[in-house]
This record gives structure tokens, sequence and C-alpha cells, in this order.
């Protein structure tokens, strides 16, 4: 029995692989995060869904194998990437629980790289993904990940930026990120990353202290070299442009 | 007049968006390092190419926006994801030449999204990308960079571990981990990703020091909590799992 863990991207359709619209095309039982059926459901109306809130993580992977097992041809759906703060690495966990069940992860296109398309190439150097969420990670272990990123001259994509309970959690980012880098250091915000009501602006380091973002927000802050060029977000890999 | 930048996935076909796809059906001409040309030539194969070696980005760049202010439909193609080592920023850096010319980034599933999928779910938690190729970058940068990795404990994802020119830079990588991180830390190596040939395996940082890798190796280095799990290379998020 095989079970699929698919990425659908950031906001499903279009940015979705053949590969992961044929895994949906296939499945019989698509379960997953409620804001992510509702992705799915638009263009696979006709499938059986078993959604759940926030927080039932376990419950839900869980109930994806325990289908599995019983011979259904089962999908998880996941928001962007299912291997970033998705569902495959819980299900892979849980596994050995149902033998007989296989897991195929199947990529999509993560927040992070479907935002930073929107606001330009502002991850084209090397570049961290920390997520400010502290449900599951101390947030001495996130502030330990801000200040080496910054140190090191990373590009940062921040994800979770805010929620009800922390609303102050990226101005304690920015703050621990100001210590080392340049009040000026262009940063870009983009919200609903490949949904309806996309947006994105570019602010610096200083301006995103202030500013607000909700947890549909991801967040970019550039590297020392990062520019704005027309507009657009872009951090220089470092090739030699003639007459420059 | 647009130019499309797509990131076809690390080995186009069934790993491309549909958003990618629907570019590449409507380019008149399609411009790309020739190993990604060869990639697309199979599903597209009656459109117009022009194709370079390596380390003529910059002369591909300008003749793709060249034939775009001329009026033409053109799509740049990259493996993976454009906006990361891809070819967006440079385009965008070299665009304010060609006044008229819009470039829409069309993102992808990159290199490291892919090949964590086939390993497993080793990116699930804040997790770094940083190459190994000096070619653009000093040594002393990227020797920061994985210290920085180490020191903070972020899974890694290693771009360009290794190539004619520099045999021995993923044993100088490691050297540099192992100052920090464990020998027994799990990681894994993914070759080929999504093309013919896909191989992976799992291995422990000591034994990757003297492991083989070429510039087509993707090379995953685990956080402290990384295991293998039924031969999978996982990093858990966090979650609470009834009866553990």
């Amino acid at each position: 029995m095989k079970l699929t863990c698919v990425g659908i991207g950031p906001g499903g359709g279009r940015d979705m692989t053949l590969r992961a619209r044929e895994a949906l095309e296939g499945a019989e039982l698509i379960v997953g995060y409620s804001t992510y059926v509702r992705l799915v459901q638009r263009d696979f109306p006709h499938k059986m869904y078993l959604a759940t809130g926030m927080r039932g993580e376990v419950d839900r992977c869980r109930m994806a194998l325990e289908h599995a097992a019983g011979g259904e041809q089962v999908a998880v759906v996941c928001s962007g990437d299912p291997g970033v703060y998705g569902m495959a690495g819980l299900l892979l966990e849980l596994a050995p629980e149902y033998p007989g069940v296989t897991i195929e992860v199947i990529p999509g296109v993560s927040a992070a790289n479907g935002g930073a398309a929107i606001l330009g190439a502002p991850l084209m150097h090397d570049w961290c993904s920390i997520s400010l969420s502290d449900l599951m990670t101390p947030w001495e272990v996130i502030e330990r990940r801000l200040v080496a990123a910054a140190q090191a001259d990373f590009c940062i994509a921040l994800y979770n930026p805010s929620s009800k309970g922390r609303q102050d959690y990226l101005r304690r980012a920015c703050d621990v990120l100001l210590k080392t880098r340049s009040p000026k250091t262009v940063c870009g915000c983009v919200r609903n990353v490949g949904r309806e009501g996309e947006e994105c602006r570019t602010l610096t380091l200083q301006e995103l202290r202030d500013a607000q973002a909700d947890m549909l927000t991801c967040v970019f802050v550039g590297n020392s070299q990062t520019v704005v060029v027309d507009g657009r977000m872009v951090t220089p890999r470092g090739y030699r442009l003639e007459g420059q």
C-alpha cells in the first residue's frame, strides 16, 4: 500500500507539479488541514476529503495511515513543500507502526521559493529558513539561529512571523538581527503567496521591525549585498556585468 | 514585452508546475544552459532553442533579454528553482538596460526540496542552503556559513559539493562541520535528482567526509535530532507522539 504526501505549492492550482496532480487524481481519499483541503477542492471537487484543524497533526497523519493500511489510495496534502514544516516527517516517523504502507513524498514549490519569485530574487545566494513559531521549538533555539544567520550574512526566509498569541515575535526577531545587520538591509514581505489577495512589498530591516505580519505572510531578509532593482528585491550572486 | 524565467524542477518532466509548462508552451524561444535545454526538449521538441555552456551566464541572459526586447516570447529555463542559484537574479539585475521588458519569475521545486523528498524528510526543521562553489564566493565566506550553520544546529543542504577543479571541498566542508557536530550526525546524498540514474543513500557525517560527490549530487546534513527511520532520513519537527 502506498500513501502519497503531496506538496501542492504555496497556493495549489497552477503552481502544483504534474506529479502532485497525478497523485491527487489517483487518490480515493485526500487528507489535510482544512485550509489546504479547500485549495485542492477547487480542482478536484469530486474526491473524498478528510479535513482537520490546526494542531491536529498527529491524529490527521494516523487517520491517513490507517486508511492507507486498509487498502485505500490516500494522499495527504500540504501547502508548499511537505518536507519543509509540512507533514512528510511526521508520516515517516509514524510509518513503522503501519507495516505494509510505503510513503512517497512528492515535493512542491515551498512558500519561500514562491514568495521569493514574487518579490524578485532575494534567495539567490546562500540562505536559510527559520520558523518563528515557538509551539514546538524553544525561543532560545530560534534566537540562536537568527544570530548565526545574521553573523554569517545568510539571506533569510522567516516562516510563521506572527500569530494571535505572539504578536511581537517579528519585532523580537528583527531586534536580534539588528544587533549585527544594518538597519538599511533590504527586506520583503509577501502575503497570501499564490492565493487570492496576494500582495508584496519591500522595506528596510528597520521598517520591518515595526511592520505587521500575520501567519499568511512570508518574510525575507536580504544579505549585505541585497538591493532593490526597479522595485524588485535582488540578491546578486556575484556575476561580473560588463561596464560595472 | 514579458520574459519568463522558468523553474523546471530538479529534472523537468512531471516535477514541473503547470505554470512552468504553460510558459514553455507559450514561448517562441527557450534559452538555457545546454543540460537544462535537453531536459525541456523531451517535452517540447518543436520549440526554438538557444543553448549555451557553463560560465556563459551573463551572455545567455543578455541574449534572452535582447530577443524579448525585439518582441519575441522568451522563456529562460533553469533547473530547480530559478531563484536559488539560478538565473532570476542576473536577469533582474540586467533588466533596467532593456526598458519595456518585464520579467516574471516562475518558481520551481528546487534541488534541495526534490532531493529531500527522495531521502525522506531531512529539512523538516530550520535549514540552510550553502553552495560549496567558490567560483564567485570566497572560501572564507563559505566556511563562515558552515561554522554558523553547525553551531546553530541547522539542517544543511549543500549544493555543488565538488567539481573537477575542487575535488576536496566536500571533505573540507565536513572537517569544518565536525569541529562542532557529532561524527554520527545523519547525512544523505542524492545524485541526479528527478533525472535518469537517480540514486540516494544515507550515511554519517564521518562517512560523508570520505564520500565521493560530484556536481550532480545534492548533499544533506541533518541536525542533532535527525534520525534514520526504516531507511529514510527524517528530522523530527517536535510533534509529541503518543507512547513516546
